[in-house]
């Protein structure tokens, strides 16, 4: 009651969800809460496979955004580096700290392109900047760039190993790429980016699986372009929390970019593994707290957790640890529970398993770290909102 | 450029996506642009309606976020207040010197009647604030929190108008909550909020029109109760840009609560008035603007705006003034758009319409004002994010 009382002088909207020292009871709603001792175990479970396979981990940041997250990532759950999605996101986490940044996407934008060249130079002992291309035109501004501001950016190309977004096929055009970023001032060639998004969420194992050997074939014929060409690469990077035993088992990649797995969700919580197990190596360590604000009709409450507080694009999210109350649906700021036997009261909280968590995590302005039931530490999601 | 090179001068992490004189061209991408010189028509359009109508407007808060919108719409839109849904919000307007603001929503949390008590103290002349309830309890703690603070908050009883949400239905309980506004300390009795949400967004003009018709009935019942009861009531408040006709003309509403038409979205679009056409007093003024960032594969582009700067709970956005091209779909961070002549340029940008404007705008810092062309001022969604 003290830190709540405290939490309440605070000036109306200086906005903490919660200070240190407060109990889990007294948090405002809705807000993230992470479990940390479950994210722990998540991050040395991926940190472990990844080292005892063999293979690199770059941990994605897009899911976090969070540079707190990342440095636990890189001090207890082996990471070697991380990747992001955008210019902006790349700054925060520069600023933030973490030394070795993957732009895993392509930037094509001159001033985005301007920003990125000058990254090289944060920090004293300077930070390691790489990117994806997919556009011959691209490499030459990349070039031009990092000879402006005197830096050097690690270039990979992208590959479209079946996901039919970005990336190039492995044909003449990886050749091409491949050769001007090698010839250009300025720019090193890293490698290829391989990444098959769509295939992360299919639940079957085997027609996941299926999915990866399709992915992989399309990777290997990349490696032998390069090769014809006698372009060594030295790194090939993609998978993610659906399919990384996959990619990390496959002799190909050297470099898994797995983000999810920190935190779970609902919707990977459906994935299922070859004996059938729905990931029993990553707990939920991140959740949706809500409390129940209207209670007027028997079996039906409302919380304060709408489409404002999380992304339903891959389905609502779960009442954690309950069976006997469900997440029914949302509007704006109001989610529906339905609550059968009426056992629900005003102020009740729930712990939500967000069904998305990396566009519900851009949604939040503070992670709740919680450890036996007390408020540990409140992180910033640091890049939250950067898209640019 | 020298503006863009101003931009691209400001130290890395310090975001905004553009600057006042700027070229339309040059502002960084995905980002809210506003259209000013529709927004101010469709300010004025539901100004000019409200008041040849008779009825006030308590113009909704929630949908922008933005004081900068907030005040123009009492300069110019025949505002008389603001609504929105939380206490953080409220504090957002309140500290941005909003004199007169109604949470229409349950707060029910004791911390955060704490926080809501304490506003009418903001600002040198006070602010006036009014929240909903729809629970005895609540009454009491929202009582005991005013008189603490030595303030006055008007309350509102919420009656559930068939949105089968939060409030309660026009009988005993509405009667015993207005007896208890009434004798509480420091509460005063506002009226009634009647606000169907669900209505709001169906297409066809007679269905939209009988589900109007439904909720009525329940309102004038909920009269007929305080009546009975010798309860004056001094407001009835709801109404939102789909129906806001129906309540202006019903002789019962008192004040309209419209947001959406001062941005218009997608959705909002395909609702039908009498005539058959699709809402032409109010102009799309919000557009996402994005960027072509990969071309590889001829018909199919990829832009810089996925799921973290939208929401297509209410379906994908459309591109505007343009039948050529088309939104397919989208990732976390990007969006497919149909080119089947591939007439695309890769860093093309693309004005789109989001498919629900409130839960789109809350992604954002920054809404870029332009008019003819040019950026005429950068204003902060300044309740971004606020869902306490």
């Amino acid at each position: 009651m003290d830190v709540a009382r405290r939490l309440s002088d605070l000036e109306p909207g200086y906005d903490v969800p919660a200070l240190p020292g407060m109990r889990e009871a007294e948090i405002q709603t809705p807000c993230l809460v992470l479990d940390l001792a479950a994210l722990e175990c998540n991050l040395r479970a991926m940190g472990d496979y990844a080292r005892s396979a063999g293979v690199g981990l770059r941990v994605h940041g897009k899911m976090h955004k969070s540079v707190d997250v990342a440095k636990l990532q890189h001090e207890i759950g082996g990471a070697s580096g991380i990747c992001c999605q955008k210019v902006s996101e790349a700054e925060a986490f520069a600023r933030g700290g973490i030394a070795d940044i993957l732009v895993s996407n392509e930037v094509t934008d001159p001033n985005k392109i301007d920003r990125l060249a000058r990254l090289p130079k944060l920090g004293a002992s300077g930070t390691r900047i790489g990117v994806c291309v997919d556009d011959l035109a691209t490499v030459a501004e990349l070039s031009a760039a990092a000879t402006r501001h005197g830096t050097e950016l690690r270039c990979l190309v992208e590959i479209d190993s079946g996901a039919n977004r970005c990336g190039v096929a492995p044909g003449p055009d990886l050749a091409a790429l491949a050769h001007a970023i090698i010839a250009a001032p300025g720019l090193s060639f890293g490698g290829i980016q391989a990444y098959q998004g769509a295939m992360q969420h299919i639940a079957d194992f085997e027609a996941r699986k299926a999915a990866f050997e399709a992915s992989l074939a399309i990777t290997r014929q990349a490696l032998a372009v390069l090769r014809a060409e006698g372009i060594p690469c030295p790194t090939v990077t993609g998978g993610g929390t659906g399919s990384y035993p996959f990619e990390a088992g496959s002799g190909v990649y050297t470099e898994l970019q797995c983000g999810s797995y920190a935190f779970m969700d609902a919707d990977y919580r459906t994935v299922l593994d070859e004996s059938g197990a729905t990931m029993p190596e990553f707990a939920h360590a991140l959740f949706l707290l809500t409390s129940i604000m209207s209670h007027v009709k028997p079996g039906r409450a409302i919380c304060d957790a709408g489409l404002k507080v999380q992304s339903v694009d891959s389905g609502l999210p779960v009442v954690f640890g309950r069976d006997d109350v469900r997440y029914l649906g949302c509007s704006d700021e109001h989610g529906v529970i339905a609550d059968p036997d009426s056992v629900l009261r005003l102020n009740d909280r729930l712990k939500l398993v967000p069904g998305h968590c990396d566009p519900t995590c851009n949604l939040h302005d503070w992670y709740v770290g919680v450890r036996n039931g007390l408020v540990e530490c409140l992180w910033p999601v640091s890049a939250r909102g950067k898209s640019w």
